[in-house]
């Protein structure tokens, strides 16, 4: 009997969207592109078997019940984490999740994502539960949307590479598309921004700049057009913050092009942007697979 | 100017499927499953600097045109090529292609498929075409489908992973899906078998055993599934040679599975079930990526 199963999501960086809301989940997502990287989240499901016996107390306990997660060593409260469960029919007490990253939380990456697909692999791997990649996603996808964290993460982090977003919505009902360039990634995160602020405001502008910037980067899908756009998104649906604009002003006078990670207070640039303006940025590559179990041999 | 560009393109070994042809080339398509391997395809595309000058010559020599590839050192036709470069634009006597795969060729392994699919890839980096991933699979696709040579590779192998093709065609309009895990991957192969032989044939039995086999991974997609239910394809549609029944027969034999690839005299099974029945196989993984972009850097 296996006793843990391990999976990797990619972090994703949203460089511009749309939000499309719906009352069935599933529908509901975002259209955009951005740019998935090799910096994710492991995730590790484990077995507890003292979790029968604590039935009554863990029942009554919902508190308890939202925070058996870790992240990197500390116990969290993941929005999405419960759904999943609940929609696998597996009692939050009867397993531990632990989830390890080195991207910063709330900056922007889709870590509340990346923890909901890899906990829908983790479990369905661990306890044999029969469903395919596309539903895995799929819960993933309506537990994110229900926790108000993320609209398009899931689906893009399933996907790999740097992937458009067609159409909103979990497999079936979205539609995914994606630039076929690999460069390196730089980022450097400055603070967080509430993703739920944001999404639950008026997003009348945000999604007509998003809108405006897919169809133009669909006329060429190429990995330096996707930032152009994304950088003018940001100006044109007011989020960019100041020390963010700074930023991207730094990168633009060093000769590069760099634009903010849809929600957070983050750089992202392609090549050495970052860099070569000086600063001191995390840096990764596009990760081409997508989310996936680990095999340990 | 870059001079050179390159993909890698897993091979992808089919276990069961269903023949949808349709006179829209995009629309056309198989049903099935199959497995990407990590052992694939590598497409380099060069600028032909000379090739402007052999003009006529070149207008005037059709077999010449239509050998411009060099696989694994050997001048060979791959017929799928000249479509891909014609749909972009682009004369075959502007690009040099090589190829190199440790896989067999003509043996159910997608490799005219990958070739198609990694030029595409390559030729849109070389000439900055401006294309998007699903263009760039429906362009391979529709070369592949129109050479007769496959149905169903091209989009798996743009895929990654252990692809379930759910419906026909191209992206957008065929749809995909795919079992969660990894499994190691172990293959032998005694011989070539003609796909276009088999496809211009009668299919209907092969298609009702292929979408039986189809509906029955779906209740539950598992990798030791597909393999059974290859297996039982491979019977119900008349496929199996006698050389690939008496290995399929030693792996079950030694404890393990194995079923045939589509179409090739290759037996292919997950995890060490060849070399526990004493053959000496290929060894490789599931590829997770799909096609994409070689970075050199």
């Amino acid at each position: 009997m296996t006793d843990e199963a391990t999976a990797f999501v990619p972090g994703h960086v949203t460089g511009f969207f749309s939000a499309h809301p719906n009352d069935d989940p599933a529908s509901a997502g975002s259209r955009g592109a951005g740019v998935t990287l090799t910096d994710g989240v492991r995730v590790t499901v484990r077995r507890r078997e003292d979790g029968a016996r604590r039935d009554d107390h863990a029942r009554r306990d919902d508190e308890r019940r939202a925070s058996r997660v870790t992240l990197n060593g500390d116990r969290v409260t993941v929005d999405p984490v419960e759904s999943v469960l609940a929609e696998f029919g597996v009692r939050a007490d009867r397993v531990e999740i632990t989830a390890e990253t080195p991207l910063p939380v709330g900056a922007g990456f889709g870590v509340s994502g990346a923890v909901a697909l890899g906990l829908a692999f983790g479990v369905n791997d661990l306890l044999a539960l029969g469903r395919s990649e596309n539903e895995l996603v799929t819960v993933a996808h309506r537990a994110e949307v229900n926790a108000g964290t993320g609209l398009g993460d899931v689906v893009a982090q399933a996907r790999g590479g740097l992937p458009i977003r067609l159409e909103p919505g979990a497999p079936g009902r979205g539609a995914l598309d994606g630039v076929p360039e690999r460069p390196s990634v730089e980022y450097v995160t400055f603070g967080e921004l509430s993703t739920a602020a944001v999404l639950s405001g008026d997003t009348r502008a945000l999604t007509a700049a998003g809108e405006s910037a897919l169809a133009d980067l669909r006329e060429k899908p190429t990995a330096s057009r996707m930032v152009a756009l994304s950088r003018r998104f940001a100006r044109e649906a007011g989020l960019l913050t100041d020390r963010v604009e700074d930023a991207v002003d730094d990168v633009r006078a060093a000769g590069g092009d760099a634009s903010m990670a849809m929600l957070g207070e983050t750089v992202f640039a392609f090549g050495t942007g970052l860099s070569d303006a000086g600063y001191d940025p995390s840096v990764c590559d596009v990760h081409t697979a997508g989310a996936g179990l680990v095999r340990e041999d």
